[in-house]
């Protein structure tokens, strides 16, 4: 956005009258023929057009169209079968990092579903960062999922890592996961978009919120009829935590875009015992809900079982996040 | 942490106990004689060397000494007169961030100690990117912010920006703070150990938490009776908020090392409609208190006027913090 | 690698050893036994364990299998029918971002052959940040690329976006090429190795050197018979250049690991004034050659105009190059 | 910068025009009035005011003020005593990290000036991350100095820590030099700068170009007579060498704005293997000189030995920058 002055306008009261609505201004640019434009800056809060311009000593307001209207058009909600994340209640989602057998899969869905978890999360195909890394047990892990959801009473949340898988994913699961290292994946984003099932949309390591933003936007232009964002940590300069949980960025589209999110404090952080304080402040900044990773046995599990929590400590979790999270605590799809 | 394993221990199993514990295991490393070591990685989470001499095939373990003995044997708690941080009560923090002027200061101090704010803050010397920018009212608004908290039961906290001022700063302010820009300044942190009053300490831009609390360590070295943490945001790749927020980093003070960690959401986010959720969010993930800017007249500010917030709205602020706060949220020290 | 020494070694000389040795040494790590470690920290040079084995008060050196075995025996070079990169003489890579007819990319080729450029490169399928954005001439492209290149003698490098599509440009490029928001996408970079062509693999924004080299490890993993690395910057916090140019990840990718690695300045800064010394700098660091992105008109260009050369700029810099290189500047495949 | 269109502008062909001169355009801003403005994005090259004026379609060009006159009116050159950094032969400035004897000094410098190095660096006062680690020998260290660069025709530059010392160093060096920890500790930056003494600036560890431009300014605003910047590697993500050396700034630092720049590859890299190919690009890309940490017994260094040449490296490294310096490499001064 940037401001034009009337000439003889009190430049620094303008800048104190956009301050004051939460406006930061750059340094002014002045035309050749005296003109002056005040740029504002990022970090700004959204305030309309028509309130700025009754501002004594501003002419007018140029404004730019927005790279995303979809996603601007979108709400705070996504329907997944009868649930609706985004509502009152926060969705916890919960699962093995891979789901490794069919008894395991069972196992732990009918312990979680006994604490409230009602989405099923787990990988059929994982991504490796090394090719030599088990990548999952495919197309079968599928079907495993499915039962273990539907005997539990849970959707289903599964990455799609292929473009060639997503069919046969869109066939299983309620929800298509698109992990960090495919959101520029834009081949993927596109069939992904054409199952017309909502999709759950992880942030690239170092994607911006823009760039997160239109990562969305091909997926509603592609026609997938809702997207939940999910925060998992960027790639920061401190190993002292795996990744670095950015609430600040969920904070932003919960409130001031007024989108679903929900973040996964487990890859956020690697710590097992940060996990709990973490999905309390998601939930504090305006997630939506928290996808937590789950094993009954990490000292088997195939990936990630050092982040892994119990069944058990995933129930304390539901409690403490049900008993922790006041009445206001929501921004209600308010932006 | 490196873990030495018997000969002939099954290495599997190992690591599956390890991550079964929370610990996190590196590529092993293995001596010409046969011998395999497993490093521990970061994102591990606490264990005692005891405990994990007990597993099976693990034949000896070997740590480092701590680079900060005096931090680590801090705790979670600073005395300030009769107030302490780190308590089940999370300390309000609030004030604008330059001193303009007397009138102002208590304007705005009596109206913060109403809303239960009980430290007053204020930029005497402003440390400002352009060296033509208002550079604070100098040591006169000392005695202004001294005055104006006394008259209202609150303490006093204020940035030191040089080495010549420790003297004068201590002389008026019951808390010395040290920005972002000086956290690796060597020379001023040993003069305000000197000083032996409590200090508060920023991170700086790209500090890792390790270079956080070394600088703390200069500081107990030096003679500081306690250090109360500040995040303030980091250096991130995104401009959509003016900082990053690293609430992982404050998990970790607070859980993992018992340290005490406010939060300064003004400067993390720049954005007025986020500091209440990041506010909420620091407090949930184990902050001891938060930092707000506030201003009565945010367009008459000399600086930083878009993320000031009104009193009403510290007020406000202040009721949901204390009604959000739930029983449990402080980790009451425990690490 | 983890240095172990022996009881009543002299630590600090053995140290000392290591640190002449150009090894830096990590806070030493104890057991309870007595034992001490020495953890070799990134940063060192590659030291051969048998040299270090004779160095007085090691007892023993522990190391780890590296994670990618194929790359580290790739070495230094790449055939592409007659042509090899990573020889004496750098390869020039140019072309238009967007091949965007037939006529413009029969103009450009015949004007970069005669300056030198035996390799032309140009996007029939462009990743496009925004859905919205032009997302290239597609598969039309491809034949008009191939036929350009073959009136005038050059090879062609093309991007491929999708699974489906790696057969057909299998089918007219010489070199396949993964561009960096795909460098992590997995499923692409097996279906590309199969395709059993060399590989331009572009660095991700956010990749460490080993994540890409693990990325070149599925290549060749999955049947590419070579490798040719491409850092084109990364994602920085500075936005006075667009991207962030690491020319010590070149220089150690070419020095250390010993492999051919090209550089993009194009993409890294964005400025076209600063295109040349930054190619000269690629090549002093160690480069193999350099990706300059050319355009005859780039007032009529469908992306990124401002930072395309005028065929007249690309052959400056081809004869600037051939003096600028020193007879000793490029490492001659040596590791 | 923000260009406004006329009425009836072809919008697409002024930002073709703007492209073809090296201008990226964000996206346009619309009044309600009608009236179009496209502001100038990052990247862009400098291109007058004037002629930008005569493209077809655009009404007025508004540009702001620098932050920095002074360093803009500065220019490519400063004098320290008869030498002149920024003119055709690069400077080389080398000498041990610590000075830890009188004798280390002495031969050191007598080895390094029969190499061709004209400056002598050493530091007197040593900023440490830790409290408990070695922090220089102190001001006899200084004369230590002085007396062995007198012996051999040198000049001296050394870091200054503290406000306080500033004199006693300014009466024995003849360059100051500010260190990244301390690029934006504005007391000392002032108390630097009223020494009048040209001035050695390291770039912050995560300092943009133009808040390094700006720690500039407050040297030359309170008396500095010119100041050489120093990049020696910012902080980045990925731990493979110790810091991420930015030589696109370096590139922009002495083309676009057409300041002396040095650059540190001993900081940058930490990899002693790594320092030759780095220091050669460096100068490539448009550094004034090279500085260089050199030790002549590694194995006793008090800090930084793994990073530091030999003396008879420095002397090999500065006969292949003689030789590798093409006549065209530097600009000459010009922007």
């Amino acid at each position: 956005m940037i401001v034009t002055l009337e000439r003889n306008a009190d430049e620094a009261r303008v800048r104190g009258e956009l301050a004051r609505r939460g406006l930061w201004t750059g340094a002014p640019l002045r035309a050749q023929d005296g003109s002056v434009h005040l740029p504002i800056g990022e970090g700004s809060v959204s305030v309309a057009v028509d309130e700025l311009a009754k501002v004594p000593g501003i002419a007018s307001i140029a404004t730019s169209a927005s790279a995303h209207p979809l996603i601007d058009g979108h709400g705070p909600t996504v329907r997944v079968g009868a649930e609706v994340v985004g509502r009152r209640a926060p969705v916890l989602v919960a699962g093995p990092c891979s789901v490794e057998s069919e008894a395991q899969i069972h196992r732990i869905a009918g312990a979680l579903a006994k604490s409230g978890v009602t989405w099923l999360r787990g990988g059929a195909f994982k991504p490796r960062t090394s090719p030599y890394a088990f990548q999952g047990a495919g197309s079968e892990a599928l079907r495993w999922m499915r039962r273990a959801a539907d005997d539990n009473g849970m959707k289903v949340v599964t990455e799609v890592l292929a473009e060639g898988d997503v069919e046969a994913v869109g066939e299983w699961a309620d929800v298509l996961q698109v992990g960090s290292r495919n959101m520029a994946n834009y081949a993927l984003l596109k069939q992904i978009g054409r199952a017309t099932k909502p999709v759950l949309l992880k942030r690239a390591m170092s994607a911006t919120v823009e760039e997160w933003l239109l990562a969305g936007e091909y997926l509603l232009a592609s026609g997938a009829p809702g997207v939940v964002f999910c925060e998992r940590g960027i790639r920061g300069f401190d190993p002292s935590t795996r990744n670095l949980l950015d609430l600040g960025a969920v904070a932003l589209l919960a409130h001031a875009y007024g989108l679903p999110v929900i973040v996964d404090p487990s890859h956020a952080t690697g710590r097992r015992d940060l996990i709990l304080p973490l999905a309390r402040a998601a939930l504090a900044a305006g997630a939506a809900g928290v996808m937590i990773e789950t094993h009954d046995a990490p000292q088997d599990a195939k990936s990630d079982g050092p982040q892994a929590l119990l069944p058990d400590q995933v129930k304390e979790l539901a409690a403490d996040l049900a008993a922790a999270r006041a009445p206001s605590a929501r921004p209600g799809g308010a932006s």
